[in-house]
């Protein structure tokens, strides 16, 4: 199943159900009026969308226009962020002179969640000079878990699968983190890609509570990575039971992969800017790209193996934030 | 003008108006339904309070059972604390042989914003072993915030101000501290006292962005700390400021001081466990008072000038959570 959300000027907008080939959508609206209303009461509303699917299937619906979609859940409860691509972790560390991560657990930020971007909507930032960079990563969305879960009960409750863009500021992340409370400034608002799937339509891609889906980020139309999500340290359902230790996650948590890396980053490059500059320390003793100016462009997609893009795209560009005092 | 929420069932609870002794209480929810609707349209409402105000100092009103008191906010889209006493960081770290935090701005986190516990309820913790600590603090909550503000223009977003407990879990949250990426497992719900109130409520105590009333902690009914409120490094205004630099802010934004600790601490006391050890380990070398037990209770208040409690009190138990995995 694949579900979306479409801009209607209110905070969470409208529900739409869509057809795989994402052409098509109905009203899903009756059944649930937003996507975190279905989270709320995901398993009452399984026939009725059930009902919906069915409808797609034999052709019904009205056009899709994706210019119309807001991210699925446009603003969410909860947005923890794992970092579970060791090779990303690895690269940075002797990059840039870090010392090592002293940690057997997940590593796991708090981020905003009171804003998630379209996938099409321009993204504003105060300054060139903080570091423009994108993270592409998949995540998920699940109901409500309850304090003290076991990683086997968490997988159940994952309800879908998203793929999105962690934006991150390169020259205030390393200042923030070295205070140890995480990132405020150098976590601006995410984007989000068009669709989230339940995750039976990912087929054998999703295993192990991991998306194994190549994520290709071309920026600026061209190819900069196209790196594969298998090979997280810890699956999504280990990154919801460490998440929820001491607290119980609300209906409509996103969880997170961290910038999605592979081992062979040199070959299949990379979904963030910082990981190029640092392969380019390692090679050079300096970085020889730079971050993202304003104007700029970043599309990020997934392919399933029959070729159709799962999520949909994001591909968005970088824009001066107004300035908007009072 | 003081204002709680009546828990009802349903996730926000209902908007209540309070007379200024805490004893009588009038219906605001045909003003705005909850809290968080009231903040979504301030200036819109401020004229109907400003008549139900008028009814309550007239005399008009029902009793207020303190029991059915929810969290003011029961959940937030946003709760970002602060950690603002200086001589709280300080003592940290000579106590706890901690580097030097090298940043010249102020410190804050991002914590989990979708339940905020009521000043009564017990407060479900997974293990005694994880070091449970009580955190007095301040907290102030705004209107929509524009990214970039001034810290000047911060100051009248700042709506409504209240009084919190920042759970911690001790043994927790050096090891998450130590990743850079902030706190996911140390940080379980806060608790909020009864009564958040407009600034003007606090007189000459409000000042420079900063509550400067003393914190008065009680544990098990023992005195433990009566810190005031007033040195924070940086005023809640401008904490806002630093957390807008690169989004905005929702309405109902909640911004913590961190702990209130007072250069004097050894006369004072203090607002939490840790600091008190701190003292310990400084002194003999080792603390001598341990975390809280499951049973235990703790009491937060301040007072205004004129003895009146300015919050309500937050008063309740730690108590040890069930195992609900499904």
């Amino acid at each position: 199943m694949k579900l979306a959300t479409i801009a209607n000027g209110s905070a969470d907008g409208k529900l739409v159900i869509v057809s795989i080939d994402g052409e098509l959508y109905l009203d899903a609206s009756e059944t649930a009026p937003t996507l975190q209303a279905a989270l709320e009461r995901w398993d009452d509303i399984q026939e009725p969308l059930a009902s919906l699917t069915a409808r797609l299937v034999a052709g019904e619906g009205a056009p899709l226009d994706l210019a119309r979609l807001a991210a699925p859940l446009p603003r969410a409860w909860q947005w923890l962020d794992g970092s579970a691509y060791t090779s990303h972790g690895a690269l940075m560390q002797k990059a840039f002179d870090l010392p090592p991560i002293e940690t057997d657990l997940p590593l796991m930020y708090q981020g905003l969640s009171h804003q998630f971007l379209g996938p099409y909507e321009d993204v504003p930032l105060p300054s060139e000079s903080d570091g423009i960079d994108f993270e592409g990563e998949f995540g998920v969305i699940t109901d409500v878990v309850p304090m003290g879960i076991t990683p086997a009960d968490a997988l159940a409750r994952i309800k879908l699968i998203v793929q999105l863009n962690d934006w991150s500021l390169r020259v205030i992340a390393p200042v923030e983190m070295k205070t140890g409370f995480g990132w405020i400034q150098a976590k601006p608002a995410c984007s989000v890609a068009p669709f989230a799937l339940t995750p039976d339509e990912l087929g054998g891609a999703w295993r192990d509570g991991r998306v194994c889906l190549d994520l290709a980020v071309d920026w600026n139309g061209m190819r900069f990575g196209n790196p594969n999500g298998a090979p997280m340290a810890f699956g999504f359902h280990e990154l919801i039971a460490h998440a929820a230790r001491t607290r119980s996650l609300p209906a409509g948590t996103i969880i997170g992969s961290g910038t999605v890396s592979n081992p062979g980053y040199r070959e299949v490059g990379s979904s963030c800017i910082a990981e190029r500059r640092g392969i380019e320390i390692v090679d050079h003793g300096a970085p020889r790209t730079g971050f993202m100016r304003f104007g700029e462009r970043v599309r990020m997609e997934a392919r399933l193996p029959d070729g159709a893009l799962a999520f949909g795209a994001i591909d968005q560009r970088v824009v001066r934030a107004e300035a908007s005092h009072d």
